[in-house]
């Protein structure tokens, strides 16, 4: 059996459709003989199960330019792991945009229903659109062809908080607003700021500020505006960035504090009664324009240290038409 | 006593000499009299050991030019901490270059000769020159006041590590080489690459491959030239800095691999005698160029980072002369 490689596909004849698709789900048949995607062809040349296409054995194949090796990569790894899975192509499979790979649930296959995972692959030095996310698995590649699996989801972001504080005054300093005799609502009930020391004085970020100012909570010399023109200042862009996921963050209920130290914009707390009974956050956010365009290796980065601190890496996309957010964790397929 | 401020220091009086250097280590004394730092004179306003400068009590000052919120921060924490601390100003330390404070051990003081620690304060918005790292602790005020005490050293990096491996021979793919059928000693005792599959087959990242040829390890279609064009092609100057760094590496008997799942551009084994002995990693290593400025928000990813996993982690700065090593890892003071 030599198949033959035509355009993207490899005709592999009626005894390969039995032999292949049959009994472990590689290729499309079409009539009574099957189509394998040169990346299925590669892993049967792999295995030793075919010896050779357009006479080309397994190195050659590789070396061609019919198969990226990168793919290659995640269609062994996923086969390795006990799974059969199609390429994402029109025809082959329901709805291929967004992925290169369908994996279907261990013990099934193609001629089944059940999707476990739509995966899309790239390689380490690979750009990755942010609104290519959230509603599949990313395969990173990296230069020494370890596979990190990332899984992509649209969370509920949302919490109970109360974001209404009584009105307080403050002082506008370099980078922040101290309020040296507030409510104590302010800090100890819905947790703006932090405390400057052992007194009564709270000292809030510029975009706490910024946002307790707009809802009227907080007066300042040269008000809202003076706030902003600081934020932007020192931040540019990113500041109202920054407020619109904060407003939105507070809106849902939840209280976004500094994620400085893990490198985030924000942790952020879902149920806050009150600074004596915090509990642990739950999600880090990353504040991003919609149009961003992720290295893997910073996916990466924020992804496992999330999981280090048993938090939620969560992406919170700043486009003209609202905030859309989107999670990353890890995942062992 | 209202202490006056003269420019960038506040005259104290000779009463003043006597209750706060004396016994508390504010200041320096110029004749029978007293120097303060505007940092120290805020922190004596806060505590309530002064009524007021020229007029201003505590409120009024630090709303004023004369000190930066983020240094009051830092000396107040120190002081909270228990330490004795002095503003690096010539004349007041030796030494004071690259520095804003220096802080005395515990017990010691000004009128004594030993340092704990040479303090740089910067925002969290500020950049941090690479170069300005290395022998100093970096004190970063997050925009909620929290502090990150990041001590920076130059550490030796070394290992017993052998780099020499019998030559082999290899197929370039996109983005990295296949040796089909290597030596055994490539992976197996120096820890080149890894397998491909079950069989002997070994792939090679480019670093690896363009660093083999370099030392005439690896032959290759092309050479060392089509490696090297492959890589500047594949991640553009970047990729110099890193076969620079990863060469380095080798010649001091560290074996480097790829830091991807740690967001880094290496992770490295000090002593490696062959894979199957291969113990933890120490070091996370990132390539940065010489001139690079950090954001700290980037060096307290990283640090975090780095420590969740037990390594630490280490910036290469690669310039004209050479390459400069320096580690970072999280203080607690």
């Amino acid at each position: 059996m030599d198949p033959t490689l035509a355009g993207d596909v490899v005709r592999a004849g009626s005894r390969a459709r039995e032999r292949f698709y049959d009994s472990r789900g590689y290729g499309r048949p079409v009539g009574g003989d099957l189509e394998l995607a040169p990346v299925e062809a590669a892993h049967l040349l792999y295995r030793g199960d075919l010896d050779s296409v357009d006479g080309m054995d397994f190195r050659a194949f590789l070396a061609s330019a019919a198969v990226p090796e990168v793919a290659f990569f995640v269609y062994k790894d996923l086969r390795d792991r006990g799974f059969y899975l199609s390429p994402a192509r029109e025809g082959w499979v329901d709805d291929p945009a967004g992925a290169d790979f369908v994996v279907y649930p261990r013990g099934k296959g193609p001629w089944d229903d059940a999707v476990a995972h739509r995966v899309r692959v790239a390689g380490e030095r690979e750009t990755v659109p942010a609104t290519a996310l959230g509603a599949s698995v990313l395969a990173v590649v990296d230069e020494e062809s370890e596979i990190t699996y990332l899984e992509t989801d649209r969370p509920d972001v949302d919490g109970t908080s109360d974001a209404d504080v009584p009105p307080a005054e403050g002082d506008l300093l370099a980078e922040r607003v101290v309020c040296w005799d507030p409510p104590a609502d302010l800090y100890e009930r819905a947790f703006y700021g932090q405390r400057l020391g052992d007194d009564e004085a709270v000292q809030l970020s510029l975009v706490e500020a910024a946002y307790l100012a707009q809802r009227g909570s907080l007066s300042v010399d040269g008000g809202e505006a003076a706030l902003l023109e600081r934020g932007r200042e020192v931040e540019g862009d990113r500041f109202d960035r920054r407020l619109a996921v904060y407003a939105d963050l507070r809106e849902r209920g939840v209280v976004p504090k500094t994620g400085f130290k893990f490198g985030a914009d924000f942790r952020t707390y879902a149920d806050v009664d009150g600074v004596d009974d915090l509990g642990h956050s739950e999600l880090l956010v990353r504040v991003i324009a919609a149009d961003h365009e992720f290295a893997p290796r910073d996916l990466a980065l924020d992804v496992r240290l999330a999981h280090g601190v048993r938090k939620t890496m969560t992406f919170a996309l700043v486009g003209d038409d609202g905030i859309d957010w989107v999670s990353v964790e890890r995942l062992t397929p």
